[in-house]
């Protein structure tokens, strides 16, 4: 160490933490079967209901966002049964993933790394390739940086009532509008590491009364992600199996602060950071990864010609503990991702890209000294009164 | 509130806290009357040591900063005796104030706000006017924003066996070279809410040899900020009062992370942060309140022609949440003060650049978005590997 250097997450989750929630978990003496719980829940469901903008069940579980996921396949589907799969990124693989773990037939839906899936497909499969069950899609793709139109997607759907949508929003939610109700979004899938601000260790499930009907036909094994069981317990304010009750203190506190600026404000600020990330990374010379729908959760930049953008996460490590990610998978090495999602202001943002610029020019690639940061201001400015 | 905004703080004390100390503070179960807090005292007395970069005594209060300056005037000089004070700010003129509260004469050195000191005065002064119990004067003057040059003065008070040179180095330790023991700084005065980055509620004061061989003769009244007493108490591990135990535990864990990265590192970083300010000032058009010997703790700044401070300060915190300071007294509407001291990184600097930049051209100031930024990043560049 030559100096002060603090670490910073520009990771599209873990987030930078709110410490004032955090600082509430430390004080909260408390035991989940107790009244004091009880209540400390159900206002938590209440809250979670804001940040989704629904009026369905919001379920919490005590997992990461994953665990949420395959709950959403084991009971929906049954073994034998058929889903129709978006995929175009690692996470779409994990629909994948989790449909074969369960012996479940899915037809896939693809787009290349770094382009959004064409939504007619969608519409296609359904009307002409027989019952689906379910359609899994996510609503922001984290590998890439691209957001799916699932309003459309939606209104598919709709027209199939033996099929339920179910959209990973982990991090879609707070950082894209979305409207599960109005929409037709059956389960959506959330996480507490994202746009919550706190840390990972809760994952959530809304359920439309459309799914819930569903659920009840559903054949696959599960229990401790089993959807109806914990509905029953999270009614009476309780979780099936202990629940991870420091997290949901912070969630509790999170949550208050996040009703306090507005949903709709917490999804402008990252929309404004994205925008204003995307107009720097053009003026630095850097090409974006997207091609067309930039999710707000994170942008996606790809690596200066002839580098590796690992170059370019080590020397922001090493040089001013900045922590952004490297691609994954086959990204690796072709992109880096610098996230907006949840506790970030403008102020966090110009300080990434001025260490960006000087990380830049240090790996190999010139841009000029400030440039970046005056095309975010710019965007500022223009969206900020 | 219309999305996420951080409170920063960018004033010259209270500054950003470390929080790996302050998670220390949370856990410690601890009496001040016992063995573990001796150990504790002990330790962090050697720690204070070696920040001050000295072998002397470093006495630890309960108090801000002016407690131990009082306690430098009730020590040292008896009602009666004559004291010999440099004034250049608000800080200089608390000795006066000091003083006139203890009935002793002080003659004063003045410099206009924004001026260093003259040294050959001092120098004059002591030859020719007869016997000054103690000298007075600020490493920095953190209300101007300018740093003295207390190793000169040393070497001046040094030949005068019968007179202190006590030095307010409350925003000096930590931001500049000092070297108590090899220049001669009798006392030496320090306060935890500083480049120290814990809470305000401590202060400190060395105290040389000969130091205490006055401090025997002085029959001020004190009790509370009596340094024998204190020196004794503290000799064991003890304070002779209930001492603030959660900001010692504190300060024990900054001082450890402050030997980690080293006390000239950390003065080091102020200084590239300071001088990154200065020119970034410049870039955006803007003067430098000090007129030679700029402290590297904090950057005082002229308003922008025809605009009150006030108006920048009041921008900068409404729209950003950076709080910065006002000038002080008279300087009040015509400074504004961009603290360097403490847990500060180059990506802080960056951020509140790039923050000023945007709130100079909203109060009326024309400058070129990215301009400041990028004079600060040339700097950066210069003086790192």
């Amino acid at each position: 160490m030559t100096g002060i250097l603090k670490e910073r997450l520009f990771t599209p989750g873990p987030t930078p933490l709110l410490m004032e929630a955090q600082a509430r978990a430390l004080t909260a003496t408390l035991h989940h079967r107790t009244e004091s719980f009880r209540q400390l829940m159900r206002e938590t469901s209440e809250h979670l209901r804001y940040f989704y903008g629904t009026k369905n069940d919001v379920l919490i579980f005590s997992s990461s966002g994953t665990g949420a996921m395959e709950g959403a396949i084991a009971n929906l589907v049954s073994p034998g049964e058929r889903i129709l799969v978006g995929t175009a990124g690692k996470f779409g693989e994990r629909w994948l993933d989790l449909a074969k773990a369960f012996g479940i037939e899915a037809v896939k839906i693809e787009a290349p790394y770094g382009c959004p899936l064409p939504m007619e497909e969608f519409d296609r499969q359904l009307r002409s390739n027989g019952a689906f069950r379910a359609v899994y899609i996510q609503a922001t793709e984290s590998s890439t940086g691209v957001s799916h139109d699932v309003q459309t997607l939606g209104r598919m759907v709709r027209n199939h009532p033996e099929t339920a949508l179910v959209v990973d929003a982990i991090t879609g939610l707070g950082t894209t509008a979305l409207d599960p109700d109005g929409w037709g979004l059956d389960v959506v899938i959330g996480g507490s590491q994202k746009a919550l601000m706190v840390p990972p260790g809760l994952a959530f499930a809304s359920v439309s009364e459309k799914a819930w009907k569903l659920i009840e036909k559903s054949k696959s094994p599960r229990y401790y992600f089993d959807f109806a069981k914990e509905r029953k317990s999270q009614a009476k304010g309780e979780t099936s199996y202990t629940p991870a009750t420091t997290l949901v203190v912070s969630l509790h506190a999170a949550l208050g602060y996040i009703r306090q600026i507005g949903r709709e404000n917490l999804i402008e600020n990252a929309a404004m950071l994205a925008q204003a990330t995307r107009e720097a990374a053009r003026a630095l010379g850097l090409k974006l990864f997207a091609q067309g729908s930039p999710a707000n959760a994170l942008t996606a930049i790809c690596a200066p010609e002839g580098l590796d953008s690992g170059a370019v996460v080590k020397e922001m490590r090493q040089r001013f503990g900045a922590i952004i990610a490297n691609g994954q998978g086959t990204m690796k090495g072709k992109i880096f991702r610098l996230a907006h999602l949840g506790y970030y202001d403008a102020p966090d943002l110009f300080a990434a890209l001025a260490a960006l610029e000087i990380t830049l020019n240090k790996v190999g690639h010139q841009c000029e000294l400030g440039s970046g940061v005056r095309a975010a201001q710019e965007i500022y400015l223009k969206r900020s009164a």
